[in-house]
Formats: structure tokens, C-alpha cells, sequence
């Protein structure tokens, strides 16, 4: 993974070959090959770790949290994977995308897919569908701010990912209940 | 764009050309390919309709609108146009997307591009940037819900389009209101 966006950032996405990604991951080709066909697979891969722990952060909140507190767990459980990653991965990774369409595209479908694995979580918890779909959408929000926010600061300690979530949470959960 | 649509269901998205596009609907190779250079500039064309659409009912919105009411005329105004588009549109785009990840890459970055439109149009009315945001998703979702669920009725009729987009749009709000 970090191979792959370095290279997508030095010499873009289109350019970049799953040869080139294994061998800067010090893989052989069919060991790479096997799991990754195809370079979108790289990036895909990551996608479902991130739905992986979001969903089983919810799933695993107290029996008695509300929709929004079970999402700041599922928030919680994913940043403390995501922030142990190199804080030089997300600007590469801003870089990268910036001058790629298809990238673009694949964030777009990877937080869809965020969304959908939050909502998902939520109804199994047996939280009513709209209500479910609404906080999936507020802890997608959350996440890309918190994210974004946390890798522009100038002084990021790897465990502060989750209070940048949670922060943006709380001011969406605010926002949304002005509305009433 | 309908016969764009017609021939993505018919033989997929990836096995059509501009050229074909061009030929189905009636036009000179030379004109259809100024106006769209790439099968994916015929999709894209339709999004930014339906952005500029949606913006404009929301800034022509009554002055003393709410942000919730402001996105009510932005989904009206879309739907009077969506609603007098063919009716078997909606299950053939349907089917060409089930089959082609690209479609669905492109239809994930549309809505972000619809729910980022609502947003700009909120703040341009003085709209707070985190109530901005969480309206201009919840009309993004009630857009997606009435759209399809419209589609799907037995019996629908082009002027009800908007009523199933406001529908949704006030089930939303109960269910963001609900979190407060």
C-alpha cells in the first residue's frame, strides 16, 4: 500500500504497473500478482479493512449506545489503525489523487462503500433504516474531516486521529439536530 | 443520452463507442464528438444538468427559507425536469450500471458532485457550513431514494417524481431531528 501511492504520486496512476508496485514492495510479481490483479485492487483492499473495522466497531459498542455513539466507536476502532500509518502516506496520497480522474472516481465508490458499511452495522444493531442512513452519512462526514484535518495539521500525534473524528462528529450530530 | 443509455444496457458500458452513441441518436460523428470527446463526457453532461438544477432552485428559493425548505425547491426543480424523461430510462441505466463498475465509479463521484452542489448553494445563502453539509447530504439521499423509489412504482406518473423526492427528504429530517 504504501508502495502504491508512492508511486502513484511520482509518477501518477495511470502510469503506474502492478509490476512496478510489487517490485518497490520487495514482492515477487506472481506473490503480488495472486492477490492484487490489478492495481485498483491495491487501493480496494484498503477500503474493505477500513469498512472492516468501522463495522465491527459499531458492532461491538455497548448494548445500550445510541446509532451515534456505537459510529464513535467504529470511528475510534478504524483511526487507531489509520493513525499508526505514515504521516507522510496522506499528502502522497492527496497528490495522487489531485491528478488522477480514476482515482477520483474510486475515492467517490470507497466512501459510498464507508457509508453503506456503517448503515449496515447500524440495522444489524436493529437501529430503524433512516435513522441508520442518516449517521451512516454523518460518520462517513466525520471521517473524511476528521482525516482531512488531522493530516493538514502541523503537529499530528498518531492518536489524535480519533479525537479529529469524534470532534467532527459532535458538530455534525449539532448540526443535524438544529434542524428539527 | 438516451441512446447512450439504450446501448450501455444493451451491450454494456465498456463495448460502446462514441461513435455508436453518435449514430443512435441521429447525429453527424463530427458534431456528437465536439460536444463529447469520451463516452463518460455523455454521463457527465447529464450531471452537470442536474447540479446546476438543483443549485438554482435552492438560491431561488424563498428569502426567509430554511435550509431544509431551500433544498426542497432544488429537488423540485431537478424532478420537473428528470420527470418528463423517458420512463424506461430508469430500469435500463439501472441494469447497464449493475454491469459495469465504471458506470457505478462515475455514479459514485456524481453523487458526490450533486450532495458538494447543494452544499455551495446553501453557504452562497449564508447557510453555516456544517448544517450546509448535513443538508446537502440528507438531499442527496432523499434525491437517490425518490429517484428510485419513482422507478420502481407500478404506476407513476412524470409530476410525481417530486412528491417521492420530498417524501424521503421529511422522513430524513424526522430521523437527523431524532439524533438531537
Amino acid at each position: 500500500m504504501v508502495a502504491a501511492v508512492e508511486l502513484f504520486s511520482e509518477q501518477g496512476f495511470d502510469a503506474t504497473t502492478v509490476a512496478q508496485i510489487a517490485e518497490r514492495a520487495g514482492a515477487t510479481k506472481s506473490t503480488f500478482f495472486r492477490y492484487f490483479p490489478d492495481k485498483r485492487e491495491v487501493l480496494a483492499a484498503g477500503q474493505e479493512t477500513l469498512s472492516r473495522l468501522l463495522a465491527e466497531g459499531i458492532a461491538e459498542a455497548a448494548e445500550d449506545a445510541g446509532p451515534l455513539e456505537a459510529v464513535a466507536a467504529g470511528l475510534e476502532r478504524v483511526s487507531g489503525v489509520m493513525g499508526t500509518m505514515s504521516r507522510e502516506i496522506a499528502p502522497r496520497l492527496k497528490a495522487a489523487m489531485a491528478a488522477s480522474a480514476e482515482l477520483q472516481e474510486r475515492d467517490a465508490l470507497k466512501s459510498v462503500g464507508l457509508a453503506t458499511a456503517m448503515t449496515a452495522a447500524l440495522v444489524a444493531r436493529g437501529v430503524a433504516q433512516p435513522v441508520a442512513q442518516v449517521v451512516g452519512e454523518l460518520g462517513l462526514l466525520a471521517f473524511k474531516r476528521g482525516f482531512a484535518e488531522w493530516s493538514e495539521a502541523d503537529e499530528r500525534a498518531p492518536d489524535e486521529l480519533a479525537v479529529y473524528m469524534l470532534t467532527a462528529l459532535e458538530e455534525l450530530r449539532a448540526a443535524a439536530a438544529s434542524l428539527g
